[in-house]
Order: structure tokens, then C-alpha cells, then sequence
């Protein structure tokens, strides 16, 4: 007998069908002769929904009104999915994220939990009964619903797999885990059996959708194991756990295409002391998340700053360094869109150099253009031209031999 | 300034253009110097909705998982008046039942209220907001999520309207108030300025779908006084409030029709003593409401039992009595589902005589033939055929002079 926390993504409990679906599998583990505390997120959709429901009458809604109303899609799924296990004889009860003990901090939409008591939930384990927890949400200390933001529900699945020290943690979302590249890009792509916490973070932070970074950070610090798979099939999915030597023996892991990003430039600002700090701080202020900056400074000592923003955010980092400008006297933006940045990733490069050779002369091989480079211990990304990174990709996915491992 | 609650029923909420107007009400009471505390209903059909979800998964769905889906409808509609409320200018904070002090016995969706701490909601007022509360719905002493059943949101506000101690209790819903007869049959119907619980409490249990009897019980033992009200208009409603003397002068102040109901005859009963005992018991364990009972005995000793039941009951009540025949060794049922129920209501019939007689005249005239006959201290119930129940109304409206007050 295990203790197991499964969370089931929106696009698994998508419709009534699905439910049923869901409810099957979840007796199958639970006549296995297993504890299960299972957390569901809101049928897939009706958050947006609501939000549009919201936005419908208040261009910015109240974070904490939009907490109220967002909580009740996950409310509604955990309740049918209850109902769906009785229907098939498993004796189950719903909590919501209060219910469960979730407390998170005072931040609407985007709150962090702070403690959870799992008391409630282990006294219905111990009855036997299938316990099933929303997803995404929790209450602060006043007893005001709060969510936890995106990719909020595997964070609840990971925290609550540390709060009952759960014995596995099985993340079901629409993929079969985590690849060696997105398989609609890269043919010979496979699935990775598992992946280090670290790797997994940096897929997360250079495209992979597969999960949100805050969820593996969680999972690192209170080293909670947890298994990526398909609710779609029973075929085993990728583990993401702390690195073990024989990790590196694969020097990359994968490699991911975020085309999500924009490069900006700025040019002609005076090279004075702090210019560039006024740039990024002007930024940081706007909330616009800044990665892969390069400076160089031109022979007449005027500065140019390059980086990427996510394409979303583009043209308003446009509007908050215009007054920036002004300030400095001098400064202009110009913004490339068709970029993408390829990334590969491994806790082998560590121990392996040249990764980065092998893959800059694999790329001048099809006379992709670098733009720009930036690497981390176990990450090395490139800025392209958008309408090359698929070729890219595969070209570096057969350079590093992940079609065969 | 006054302290006011509010109710909108689902029908005023019903979308997002609705929810906009009663969010512009709502500023209308409060730029007057209201404190107000507002409950809403789920958007009219969202129940329904959510209903027919739980039952495509299991035909019996448990009490507390409905509960636990159906109090999403309402939680979404607080967020939504909420952040109409913003839009408009007006502070408000929605809370759900739980978050109001609203606290319950543990029959899911069925509750009763046990106790308010309308603490948070003062302490809210005292700063200047207006409450937003999900009616239908509150807490049990363990945390559960439940539900107060059909008419719960005019619960929810006559409940809290007592707790914190308002000066007015207004139920919007999609009528003008409460009429002398149904405006749709019968055309001189008049809407009341004012009418006594008592004859509210008749007119509800005589089909008059204003609003269910247990609101207007809860408002006469706590003095609840509260105005029936169109939340599409601005015109005044119905003060339902304690009998005053002057109340008595007018006889009789409505008549209702209720065709939701089925005569059920009982005959070749052996006469035993505790015969009807046990045909009434056996119906009251099913959860059958019997209304209006007439026994009469043959001469051969045989009794007839003839009563009516609401109409989606008579099937059951015939499955109910079978075994019962079976033990009292006879008995048979006819159930004649094509009648209505004619009820004239009045606290003036309290003191004055003849009103019986006027009825039976009024519809002997017109050759409509009185099947059964029930009374109580200030009502008249007959029951008629079904085809005859709109001309027997507007005979009668007309023979008290209702057209006229």
C-alpha cells in the first residue's frame, strides 16, 4: 500500500465524459489497495470564462472578487469528480483549498502557500476514503479565498504530496511527460524515463509548457519525486527527481524552442554611469520579466543594450522607456518579433565541455545566424530567426545524439 | 440612514447586463446614505445547470457533494455584483455564506439556519461597504459547504436582515409584489400595498409562487418586515409585515390557484380503527405532503379516504399505499390528476361570517362543482376541476370586490 497524490490537469476533467474517466482510473489505483488524495483543476475553459465574465464588467477586476469567482471552477470539478467515484462504488468527499488547510499568504492571484494542515485530510485517509482537493486555490489567515496563480494546481498536487508525505506524486496532464524536444517539432523526439529537478526547471524557464517553474522549485525544496504522464493512457510518464550521478553520464536532455519572446534593442543612450540601470529598473518596475541582455559600447561611447521580453510584453516595455529616454537624453527602441530562442539543457554539461561548440558549429552548419547567447551551468540558449528555430531544433536534437539514447 | 438587505433573485442577476443594472440599484440606495447588505441568487438556469451535470453522472448524486457544486452558483454571482459595484464606484466585498456567519444544521440541501455572527459583515458596514452575500447557502459546524433549499436566498436575507438589525428587508424579484390573483388570469388583479404574514403564509401554501412559506414563517417569528419588490422597475412593492387592526376590514385580500396538485381516492378500506393511520404514516414516510382530507364511511362499513398531494407525488403514493392494501387486507387508489386548488385568503374572515357562503354561490352560478373543501381561520380552500380553475377565479376576485380596494 502507497500513499498517493494524483492531479488531474483541466484538459482530463474537460467534460462529463472525461470525469467518468478519470473516476475509472482513480479506482483502479485505489483498489490497488492505495491512499489517494487527488487534486483537480477547473474543466478546461471555464477560467477563462469567468475572467471574460469579469472583464465583461470591469476592465480591472478586484484581485480578491477575481479569487471568489475563479475558485468556484475548481469547486465544481472537485464535486462531480466526488460524484463520479461514488457511481462507480468509491467512497470519496471533495475539499476545497480552505477545506484542505491550504493556507497561503494575503496575495490575490497569485498567493503563496505558507503552511497547509493536513489533519482534516488524513483522518479521511484513514477511513478510506478518496480525498479530492481544488486545485489552484487556498484561504489566507482572514478566511478570504485566495488562488495561487498559474500552474497553481500542480503546485497544490506537490504541496500537499509534502504535507501527507505522499509515497508518489503523479501529475496527469494531455502529454505522455516530458521529451528530448517538443514532438511536433522534432520527429525522432522520445520521452525522457526522468529528469533532474534542475533540468526540468530550465526546460520550464526556455519554453517546455509542460510545467511551471514555481511547482519544480517547490518539489526541489521539500524534495517531493513526481511523475509527469498522460490521463489519456496508461504508458509510464518521466519522473522529475534530485540529479543522481548517472545523469550525467546524457550530457543534454533535451532541447526546447520558446518563440514566445521578443528582442529589443537600445541604441544611442549616453554612456553615462547607471544608464543601463534606469533601463532595467524602469522595467522591473512594469513587472516585464528581462532575460539574455548583452551591452556593447560603440566607439563613439554611446551604449547599446540588447534583450529579450516575452512578446506580450514588447510593446509596453516600449512605453515605460520612453520617459527613460527623455530622462537620459538620448535613447531609441527598435523590436524584432520574429525571433526564438533554442535552449539545451543537461546537468551532464557540468562535466562536459563543448556543448556550446557543438552546438554553434551545428547551427553554422545550416547557416542559422546567432544573435545572441546566453548560458547557465547546465543551459546554453541562442536567440535566432523565428522562422529557423524548428530546423534548428532538429538539427541540435540529432548533434547530441538524443534520437538514440 | 437606514440599514437595508437586499435580495436579488436569479432572474435580476440573470447576466452580465442585468447584473450591471442592479450593481447601478444598489449605488442608487447607497448614494442615499444606506448601509446595505445585499444577497444575490445563482444567475437564473445556472442551478439547473450544474443539477443536470451531477445527475449525468450519478442518478442519485450525494446531498453533500450537490451542496458543495450547487453553492459555486452563487459564489460566482458575489463576485460578479462585487466588481459591478467597483465599476460603478461603490465599495463592496462579496462574502460567501460561510464567510457571512452563516451557520447551519448538517442536512444537506435542506438546512436551517441555527445561528449568525453577523459580526464581519458590521464590522464591513461600519467602514463604509456594502456586503455582497451568497444567498441558499451557509456552514455547518465542521466547515461543510450547505445548502438551505428551495426559496433559500429569501432565507438568507430575512435571516440576516434580523441579525443585523435592519431597518428594511427588500426582496427584488421578476414581479411587481404580491397580487390580489395571478395578473396572467385573472386581468383586475390589483397589486397590494400591504399584506399580514398569516395571509402571506396561506397564499404561498396555496400556489402562489411569490415566495415559499418558510421565508414568511422565519420573517413573522423574528418581525422581519419585508417588501416584495420588481428589481426591473422603480415602482413600489408589497410590505409584508405583522396584521394591524385596519387589515381586518378588508375580508378577503387574494385568491390563488394552485393546479400542481392530485386528488387521490382511497376506497374499499376495511373500516379497522387505525386504518387511515397507517394509509397516512405510509405517505408521511415517503416524504408525501398530504392537504385537504375527507373521510367518509359507507354503510357497508367500508371508509373512503379522498385527499390531495402535489401532483409529481401521486405516482408514488400509489406505490407507497399498495403494500399497506396488502396488509390491512383491501383497499384500492384512483388518482385524478385534472383539478386545481381555489383558495380565498383574508384575515378579515377571522370576524367575518359569510365568505364560505359567497364562494359556494359564486361558483354554484357558473355550474363549477366544489369536489373538496378545506378551511383554516383565515382561508378557504376548494378543489375543483382543472379546466374550470381560471373562470372560478375570476368569478371570485370579483364576488369579494378585490377589483375595487
Amino acid at each position: 500500500m502507497a500513499r498517493i497524490v494524483q492531479k488531474y490537469g483541466g484538459t482530463s476533467v474537460g467534460d462529463i465524459e472525461r470525469i467518468k474517466r478519470v473516476a475509472e482510473r482513480i479506482k483502479g489505483t485505489r483498489d490497488e489497495g492505495n491512499e489517494l488524495v487527488v487534486v483537480v483543476s477547473a474543466r478546461s475553459g471555464v477560467t477563462n470564462e469567468l475572467l471574460a465574465r469579469a472583464r465583461a464588467i470591469h476592465e480591472h477586476p478586484s484581485e480578491r472578487e477575481l479569487d471568489m469567482l475563479l475558485a468556484t471552477g475548481e469547486q465544481e470539478t472537485i464535486a462531480l469528480t466526488a460524484i463520479a467515484l461514488h457511481a462507480v462504488g468509491v467512497d470519496a468527499v471533495s475539499y476545497t483549498g480552505g477545506q484542505a488547510g491550504i493556507f497561503t499568504d494575503a496575495a490575490h492571484t497569485k498567493a503563496k502557500i505558507k503552511t497547509i494542515n493536513a489533519r482534516p485530510i488524513e483522518s479521511d485517509l484513514l477511513v478510506g476514503k478518496v480525498v479530492i482537493v481544488a486545485g489552484f486555490q487556498g484561504i489566507n489567515e482572514d478566511g478570504q479565498i485566495t488562488t495561487l496563480g498559474r500552474g497553481g494546481s500542480d503546485l497544490t498536487a506537490i504541496a500537499l504530496a509534502a504535507a501527507v508525505k505522499a509515497d508518489k506524486c503523479e501529475i496527469y496532464t494531455d502529454v505522455d511527460g516530458v521529451y528530448t524536444a517538443d514532438p511536433r517539432v522534432v520527429k525522432d523526439a522520445r520521452k525522457l524515463n526522468e529528469i533532474s529537478y534542475d533540468e526540468m526547471l530550465e526546460l520550464a524557464s526556455s519554453g517546455s509548457k509542460v510545467m511551471q517553474s514555481r511547482s519544480v522549485e517547490f518539489a526541489k525544496k521539500y524534495d517531493v519525486v513526481f511523475e509527469v504522464r498522460s490521463s489519456f493512457n496508461h504508458n509510464p510518464g518521466t519522473i522529475v527527481k534530485e540529479e543522481v550521478a548517472y545523469m550525467e553520464q546524457v550530457v543534454v536532455r533535451g532541447v526546447a524552442v520558446d518563440k514566445d519572446q521578443a528582442k529589443v534593442i537600445v541604441s544611442n543612450i549616453p554612456d553615462k554611469p547607471g544608464s543601463a540601470g534606469r533601463v532595467f529598473r524602469a522595467l522591473a518596475d512594469a513587472g516585464i520579466i528581462v532575460d539574455m541582455i548583452v551591452q556593447n559600447i560603440g566607439r563613439n561611447g554611446i551604449a547599446n543594450l540588447t534583450f529579450t521580453v516575452p512578446q506580450g510584453d514588447s510593446h509596453r516595455a516600449q512605453q515605460v522607456l520612453d520617459p527613460v529616454f527623455k530622462e537620459l537624453g538620448g535613447g531609441e527602441v527598435a523590436i524584432h518579433s520574429q525571433i526564438a530562442k533554442l535552449s539545451v539543457v543537461g546537468v551532464g554539461m557540468k562535466t562536459h565541455s563543448g556543448v556550446a561548440a557543438t552546438l554553434f558549429e551545428t547551427l553554422a552548419a545550416r547557416s542559422i545566424n546567432i544573435e545572441l547567447i546566453s548560458t547557465s551551468e547546465i543551459k546554453i540558449s541562442v536567440v535566432i530567426e523565428a522562422s529557423r528555430a524548428d530546423d534548428a531544433a532538429r538539427a541540435a536534437h540529432a548533434a547530441f545524439g538524443l534520437d538514440k539514447l
